[in-house]
């Protein structure tokens, strides 16, 4: 079959236990002609709690030293792993992620892939070795250790599956697949056999936690089928790839999610003049915030006037209201408003451009659940909506009501 | 005053508000001249608690494995010290061994420098960084990581001290300097001022576990001064230098040691014939197992067979004793015999060779004590008896009273 990539995430490694039944897997699942890679991030809560250390240390901790710390996690799994596979007959070499060639950018805790180099990867698996990758991390090009964010485990498998050219890149996880919405939060939630890229992309940016949008990105450059499937059983789960294979095409919405870590940032009474958006916007891009949801008004057109709303990651709040104040007293504005108290409710799929209805049915499911809607964006494929963060619940259930009625 | 390394062990960094403690030390020691890196060992115990978790895993751990595994720990210190250090206004940057240029052979777990390319530590510290180096790890040849082994913490200082050419490698540890006998076991032990790199090797080779015998070769080597000192007080230690600036000329004998990590293996019956010992030796040889204290006596003139009586290291004794009874049965010996009830007890001084009655003066101590030599061993400058293990408090005892009688 060619090359498999395989990533196991840190729950799947919790314990030396269940590391033991991931080399289990790894040898039980390997044909004779299989090359394959695993990849694994930190086990359990080991980046949380070096996280907990750091913060016993300093109140301030730095990115370039928290990375030297994290990258510790996922250097434990991969030799742990690396020792349960040979003890099973298995010849396996774990590799850290400056080892197999991972190349990123100097932007510490979370870098960027430049390149990467596979030849000491494609050199063990030509001696017959699974080549067991650390997660998460890469080497900026003074060689310092960089880390690719949370997530980062899978946008490594999956860069790593398009550098080897890999016939498929295997997700595990502790959910079965990729569902029409959360089941924890909508108990009726359906798991799809298949859903393309750009639908997978959209719904991991509007927080479907299944996949790093970073790593869904790659896949589609590089052309590699991401099976998105449980650790815990051996049923098929959610391929992701460029098109259809298999009928699912009553759903033109394919899946509704919601995002808690979200908060809303609004400059108010913004003077009419060009090169302000400029300005506010390209101060956040400096400090590397992502900006969503983007909405200027007009306050008032005599004053010429206008207000502008947008979201940041829930994280990023601070830094953003620091960043917005100093903009703001340059610019002599009305004020600036963080609100953590919001969240965001979206609908995806890739044929919405096409059916008409699907945004005046959402709006009726939260109309009918008395849930007031405050900013609302959409893309070619998707159409949030930023509500109070007490009522996201309620909101995913009707709207998922509402596009779902079939499976009630 | 140049360049300063200082190193500090796993019991001084073994929590947060250690770490903190020594990065506030290293701040408050800093003259506004000096160039300072610091090498740190695994916090506390986390190296015992890393070879727990591969335990857990496999029964049979593999050694390349092992140390991608336990470099994890001093990988997290140094991130913490450098975190502490900034945290206090202090410029500083974490590196690992391989960051730091340290290349080694291939022998992971007991592997040693070959090389040290100190250019990125330079510039570093030409930028105002007090660097923080990872202790016990280098880089093998095609990049694997690779550590010194227990105690290569010191290595890696003294090591590092050489390569810049430092003023002092000031090694810090949880004993005030280096004591005429372990204090623990003899409460009159003094602090010895100075003491040369001989005496110190003489020393750690005979069971004195404040420094690795390694790190105090390569001061020697490279002349480097080292200070072993305490790292809960200011007071000075014990400077370890080629020769003496200070007169402590009324000890001839320099320290008592007793070494428990110690098992005396024996063949019985060995053919007389060229050859043998060479074959016995090379195979251990082979095996990276270190040999001490080789008797080879004869059993039987008649019949041309001897004994050969040698002793290893503790933790070498099961593959010594695999690796000698693969030989005998080659050879046809009486037996091998492996006894791990042995402690090796042994006085250490410069000046023995010219001062006649030393050795009388031990065999006496011992005698009046009651105690059995087994087997007895010399150097230039030391001379080794091996007894019953549960003597060896009483011997090193009788043994210290005969050589410093006036500090009782």
């Amino acid at each position: 079959m060619g090359i498999v990539v395989k990533k196991f995430g840190g729950s799947s490694v919790g314990t030396p236990e269940k590391i033991k039944a991931v080399a289990a897997r790894v040898v039980r699942e390997k044909k004779p002609d299989d090359q394959v890679v695993v990849t694994v991030s930190a086990m359990g809560d080991t980046t949380d709690d070096l996280i907990e250390l750091a913060k016993q240390v300093t109140g301030n901790t730095r990115s370039r030293e928290m990375d030297m710390l994290l990258s510790t996690g996922e250097q434990v799994s991969i030799a742990l792993l690396a020792m349960a596979l040979n003890d099973l007959g298995c010849p396996a070499v774990s590799l850290t992620g400056p080892q197999a060639g991972f190349r990123t950018n100097s932007v510490h805790m979370k870098a960027r892939i430049t390149d990467i180099n596979p030849d000491r990867v494609f050199e063990e698996l030509s001696r017959g070795n699974v080549v067991v990758v650390a997660g998460f991390q890469g080497a900026a090009p003074n060689g310092d250790v960089t880390t690719l964010g949370r997530g980062g485990s899978d946008t490594t498998a999956v860069a790593m599956a398009g550098a080897l050219n890999a016939a498929v890149c295997e997700i595990f996880t502790d959910v079965e697949g990729v569902y029409s919405a959360d089941p924890r939060v909508v108990p009726t939630a359906r798991k799809m056999k298949e859903i393309t890229y750009n639908e997978m992309l959209e719904l991991a940016r509007l927080g479907a936690g299944v996949m790093q949008p970073r790593s869904v990105e790659l896949g589609a450059r590089y052309g590699v089928p991401i099976h998105v499937r449980s650790t815990f059983t051996t049923e098929p789960g959610t391929m992701i790839r460029e098109g259809y294979t298999v009928e699912e095409k009553d759903f033109v919405v394919r899946g509704v999610t919601h995002d808690l870590n979200v908060a809303k940032a609004a400059i108010m009474g913004v003077p009419d003049k060009p090169g302000i958006a400029f300005r506010v916007f390209s101060a956040l891009a400096e400090a590397n915030i992502d900006v969503d949801m983007i909405v200027q008004s007009i306050r008032n057109t005599d004053k010429k006037i206008n207000d502008i709303v947008f979201t940041v990651a829930k994280n990023d709040a601070a830094q953003t209201r620091s960043i917005l104040e100093k903009v703001a007293a340059d610019l002599g504005v009305l004020g600036v408003v963080i609100d953590e108290d919001v969240a965001k409710v979206s609908i995806v799929g890739a044929g919405m451009l096409g059916s008409p209805g699907m945004a005046a049915r959402m709006f009726g499911a939260l109309s009918g659940a008395g849930i007031n809607i405050e900013v609302i964006s959409t893309s070619e494929i998707s159409l949030s909506c930023l509500i109070r963060a007490e009522r996201a619940k309620d909101a995913v259930n009707a709207i998922h009501a509402a596009f779902f009625r079939e499976s009630r």
